[in-house]
């Protein structure tokens, strides 16, 4: 008998035991083998999550967050003996936005039973919030880091989205927030919707969406160093 | 002080209690006014959720699913006057390949504050049981009803994937997951990832991500009726 893999999200902020579900903790409380980017903010989620066991108890193996994941084989092996492992993210859901879909890729090649478990996502949230189109839709990552591309990227999606109405999404650099929110007003249509959600999840939650005449009208909201998530639809 | 707009996910099969999180259920149990597909489904939702009142003291405004919405302003009137207004879905998050954005977007435009609740959706959770790119992915919807047009519908994801790696996913009636399988399996080419994601978060889960060359030496798996999501990578 084989073990599970199971996808564990976290909170973006706040309490574990207040923004996940019942099941999704329950499902926790069972793993003694974790994956996770850092074994410290791995530790101090399971114990915030009412992790039963001690903590020292708990094997964690870290995954390096931008580089290839090489120990793949070895970390990967006690699921061939049986024992479940537990792929943690950083804040969210693992896999999304964030490293980690090579593991669940290798897992269903060894013919693993792949569990993901419910818990929050920025993403998902933000499109939500959103009210753009959710039966279509496409997220970007990062545009291009080069200042005077963010202009060309941005106009790029919004001639794709004038096609099909679909909306397009993408995060930034929390320290160039401004700098995009500031390129999209610059380069966008007056009549394009334009979507900021930030810090979803948080007593500091700014999310709206106007269109892009109607953000020119107002006072920039101070986006600095927050983390964001961008979109839009033509 | 106007009312907010609360975004409630509902759980894909199973219960609420065990599938959203405590905050999520907390703040269900504040709102006294409701906005959902049917009535009768949001009513069965909340007495299984724990809501506090009795359920005939709860307003539910049913909206249509295919249909424009038309009687949105006088439905989102109450925030104006300070009521708050918990939008609900069928089954997952509201907003994400299910009617609502409409409301959303007429919040945003009032000025009303949206506040998106975390719980299950199953477009997300294929997406990371998939083990395809979370970096950059695009949602479709569903493919051409026509049949002989998903061959070329699929080919046509496949290519646009080729170039950036990007995961392509989309959703099928789910009488027709078989023919949409089959014509996977014609049409992709051998080395393509291909994803099937079926009734992820209850015990009948059938989850798997394989090259089409893998697909085509094992007997498919029965698909007929049961919700599914299928995502492929080149």
């Amino acid at each position: 008998m084989k073990g599970k893999l199971f996808l564990i999200p976290t909170p973006i902020g706040g309490d574990p035991l207040k923004q996940l579900p019942k099941e999704t903790l329950s499902q926790i409380s069972s793993i003694t083998y974790f994956i996770a980017e850092r074994a410290r903010t791995a530790r101090r989620f399971l114990q915030s999550a009412g992790y039963p066991l001690p903590i020292s108890e708990a094997i964690i193996r870290e995954i390096p967050k931008k580089q290839a994941y090489t120990h793949l084989v070895t970390d990967l092996a006690p699921l061939k003996d049986g024992i479940s492992i537990g792929l943690l993210s950083e804040a969210g859901s693992p896999g999304i936005a964030d490293p980690g879909s090579e593991i669940v890729r290798k897992a269903h090649e060894w013919g693993i039973q792949v569990i993901p478990l419910t818990g929050p996502s920025s993403l998902l949230l933000a499109l939500m919030a959103s009210g753009l189109n959710g039966q279509k839709f496409s997220f970007h990552g990062y545009l291009s880091p080069k200042k005077e591309l963010i202009g060309k990227d941005l106009r790029r999606l919004e001639n794709s989205s004038k096609n099909d109405r679909s909306c397009h999404f993408f995060i930034e650099a929390p320290y160039r927030n401004m700098q995009v929110f500031q390129a999209a007003l610059d380069n966008l249509q007056a009549t394009t919707l334009f979507s900021v959600q930030c810090e979803l999840n948080t007593s500091d939650t700014f999310s709206k969406t106007l269109r892009i005449e109607e953000w020119r009208k107002q006072p920039s909201p101070d986006l600095h160093k927050r983390p964001c998530v961008f979109l839009l639809q033509s």
